[in-house]
């Protein structure tokens, strides 16, 4: 079965977001009322497991190896079943 | 008035997700079953107007202006109301 996973990999709070400051700066340059831009990266992945605990399991730990680094991003995973109707 | 906007850019469909791809390769060479790995830039901004009409607005005007490329990318809004209670 496939399923849908997506992934959220923030930093945490208190770790300077570069990219999110940045973005601020430029937005504020061109005139926008904004305040506090957050970065975050967002995974959308297909799994090939059995079961939507496996796939959820398999992406958790693929965020502790390779798609977050625990000392500085908190992540969220949610878990779809994808329709193989077609 | 704060309201906080969700802002989601990806990649047209057709036009190559470089970092999606190369993190696909990663996980499939640390052994998990996974295909079709995309990659969203996702930001979390908030904006200070009256309404949430005009947050939409000012967020659509930023994406087209900054956030996106709107050759090459797709963007999806979501505006809602901060909970100023503190």
């Amino acid at each position: 079965m496939k399923f849908k996973a997506e992934v959220r990999v923030e930093l945490k709070p208190g770790v300077l977001d570069a990219e999110g400051k940045t973005t601020q700066k430029s937005l504020k340059l061109l005139g926008y009322p904004v305040s506090n831009v957050k970065k975050i990266n967002f995974y959308e992945i297909e799994v090939d497991v059995n079961s939507a605990e496996n796939a959820k399991a398999v992406i958790e730990d693929a965020c502790r190896r390779l798609l977050a680094n625990p000392v500085i991003h908190n992540y969220g995973i949610e878990v779809t079943e994808m329709n193989n109707s077609i």
